[in-house]
């Protein structure tokens, strides 16, 4: 009986083409990743439900696939809780099992540790066009470099593997989350109703000003008089160039913290170098939020023309290690939106491969005979037997990925010489 | 607070060395399966908890981690069972998620569709030593090709892909379940009772005839005449040379269907051509089994003498695909044990990497200029921060896989050169 072959509602199957791009890009980013000195690690899917529910996934632990314990008996007992049945959880994120990791290795880690990692994650979103509630992060991170030559490197290494890939045109955005703290507090707002108020900043870009500040006045209990003081100073900040950033801050925010506007001038000056040879430019944002409220100093985010939201974003977190280790150790990263940028790339990148187009009577010997003899060669080659109409089957040898074949036919001579054909593009 | 940092029990961390060695053994491998014609597909972690409870997976199906439903409301209906919470469930195998995507892809896939696999696995074992809850699978399939050229490819393809990474002086153990069930048939056996039988005798290497037979008779029902029939049999049939096999068996089992010992003869034949350049040898073995029930022709492993269990297994399973598709298809596997091949190599393969070490006051600009001239250069380069004791510091780089230095040291001139040494072997 045929059945519903589809995978799980809001997940897909990978099919070889999109394995082979994914594959791709993959092998572009893991090599300048290595290159700048980030290793691999991996962690498992699941986490401690404790640990996936504490708070430091946002909203996301909301969307937490939940594992029951192994070896319930039933009946239930009367009045038993979801939380009792539950101990485990799929990871929705790569940076809870970050923190976990470095707080169980660190002691055989290297300091700095420059971490890459890969891999799925589960979010149990209501499913759209484009969102998969499977889908790969890619992050890199470094843990234990307090200065900013962290996030300099951080900037660095994702536009050098964004470059390698062939994502040029890019807009790295920079700030700094104390930026928008000094101008809450100079406005007088109290310090439960920031992230309130970066919340509503974020959404400039989509709202406009007119949209924020009526949410400012009715949302976030901002006076008009305040909502046109923030305005005022942020406009001035945003048409500032980047080489101007720091001294229009000093004079903009005179109470800002003289450490913030020393580490942008850092980070503004560690990059420069970069500005004839990359493929990105860079900006100071000072709206740029970055939703993840653990983040304690720069944040940054990559923007592509072609893609409506951010292909890469991350920042410092410098409290969140010592949640799982019981120090503070500094840390800052950046993900790259793997999925998103794999859609924006797209095209299919296919290597050469031969079809062994055999009769069904050529004995398996001499089929596998030529594949071997093309394998030796340095050609990738696959036996395929002949069915149907001959001009047909090679159409479907083309859209199968095939590029060339050789034909074995009936009561061919064994000792026969062959050729490889070359198969037509569609 | 410090917290416990260990993963969930039974799973486990993989560390930058592990990774590293890891992802040496998999390029390898993936590069010999690309060039025999197989290409890489992913499926999701998550199936439906029916499709994973269907009877295909054996005994693993009752170690499936099962995923409860989202939107769940408490408190619990009067009555309400565990399999009206769950509809999910994470994957034990590549199998089941393989007869699926082809049920669902087929039209878009090659004829016969060369499929390889590799990803995470969930069951739920009780852990010991070297099995974790969460190991890697790496499976490669032929999907729709009738004939043993199926087969003999995969079993090529397998040993080429274990020459590759290194592991040499392996042996092929080949038979056919349909063997087996001739003997069984031939002693009287009846047909329900065949699975039992191949359980037992699949004991053979680990408790000997002594255990079979006494297990034959206990647990199996056979009569002590039956047993000593088996035992003639399958004594004969396991000294013989494999040139000689299908002689040897047509004699020894009239019964036996011509097809099995065309096959055989064919599958030896068509590997014979390798003997001389391949690290494996093979040899045929009448008592064996492999678990899965879902087997309905040839079967196979390889054994490696360092290893107990077997490094890689496979066979051929006819009427599988089938349940999702409706329509049988002919197909065939073999199934790396990835972990355990990891484990048997050991060694860590780290590439080179120069640790930029730089005094504190050394400025950002510095650093990362040397950091940048190195990796122009074509050498991965990291940072690092002077600490501690020189000597110390530099054999700590050691441990951490760095393989050369560069000391960038206090009020150093700008200008200066800067030389780069090497790290001495631990």
């Amino acid at each position: 009986m045929k059945s519903d072959n589809s995978p799980p509602r809001g997940t897909r199957d990978l099919l070889p083409a999109a394995v082979a791009d994914r594959d791709h890009v993959l092998a572009a980013i893991t090599e300048v990743y290595r290159h700048h000195g980030y290793h691999r690690i991996e962690t498992p899917a699941l986490e401690d439900i404790g640990r996936l529910t504490g708070g430091q996934g946002g909203e996301n632990e909301k969307l937490i696939y939940r594992v029951l314990r192994r070896g319930l008996t039933e009946p239930l007992a009367e009045g038993v809780g979801l939380a009792d049945l539950v101990d485990l959880g799929l990871r929705y994120d790569l940076t809870v099992p970050l923190t976990r990791f470095y707080g169980a290795h660190h002691a055989q880690l290297p300091l700095p540790f420059r971490s890459f990692q890969f891999g799925p994650v589960w979010r149990a979103e209501r499913p759209q066009k484009g969102r998969y509630r499977q889908f790969y992060q890619c992050d890199i991170d470094i843990i234990g470099e307090e200065s900013v030559l962290a996030e300099i490197e951080l900037i660095e290494a994702t536009v050098a593997a964004l470059d390698a890939i062939g994502l040029t045109g890019t807009t790295v955005r920079i700030s700094d989350r104390r930026l928008l703290a000094a101008v809450a507090e100079h406005v007088g707002l109290p310090e439960q109703a920031w992230d309130g108020f970066f919340i509503t900043l974020d959404k400039l870009d989509k709202i406009g000003w007119d949209g924020v500040s009526a949410e400012l006045v009715e949302s976030r209990g901002l006076a008009a008089e305040a909502v046109t003081m923030v305005r005022t100073q942020i406009e001035r900040l945003r048409s500032v160039a980047i080489d101007d950033v720091v001294d229009t801050l000093a004079d903009a925010l005179p109470s800002l913290d003289e450490q913030v506007l020393t580490d942008l001038g850092s980070t503004i000056a560690g990059l420069a170098p970069l500005a004839e040879s990359s493929g990105s430019t860079w900006e100071f944002d000072p709206t740029l939020v970055r939703g993840m409220g653990y983040y304690t100093g720069q944040v940054f985010e990559i923007v592509h023309p072609d893609s409506s939201s951010s292909v890469a974003g991350g920042g410092r977190y410098d409290r969140l290690i010592g949640r799982s280790l019981g120090r503070e150790v500094p840390a800052c990263g950046f993900s790259i939106g793997f999925e998103r940028i794999v859609d924006l790339l797209g095209g299919t990148r296919r290597g050469e491969q031969v079809a062994v187009l055999y009769e069904t009577d050529v004995p398996a010997a001499e089929v596998l005979a030529v594949a071997r003899e093309l394998r030796s060669a340095g050609r990738p080659a696959a036996p395929v037997r002949r069915r149907g109409k001959f001009g047909a089957q090679l159409d479907r040898l083309t859209d199968w990925g095939f590029t060339s074949f050789v034909h074995l036919g009936t009561r061919r001579d064994s000792a026969a010489p062959w050729a490889e054909r070359p198969l037509g593009e569609r």
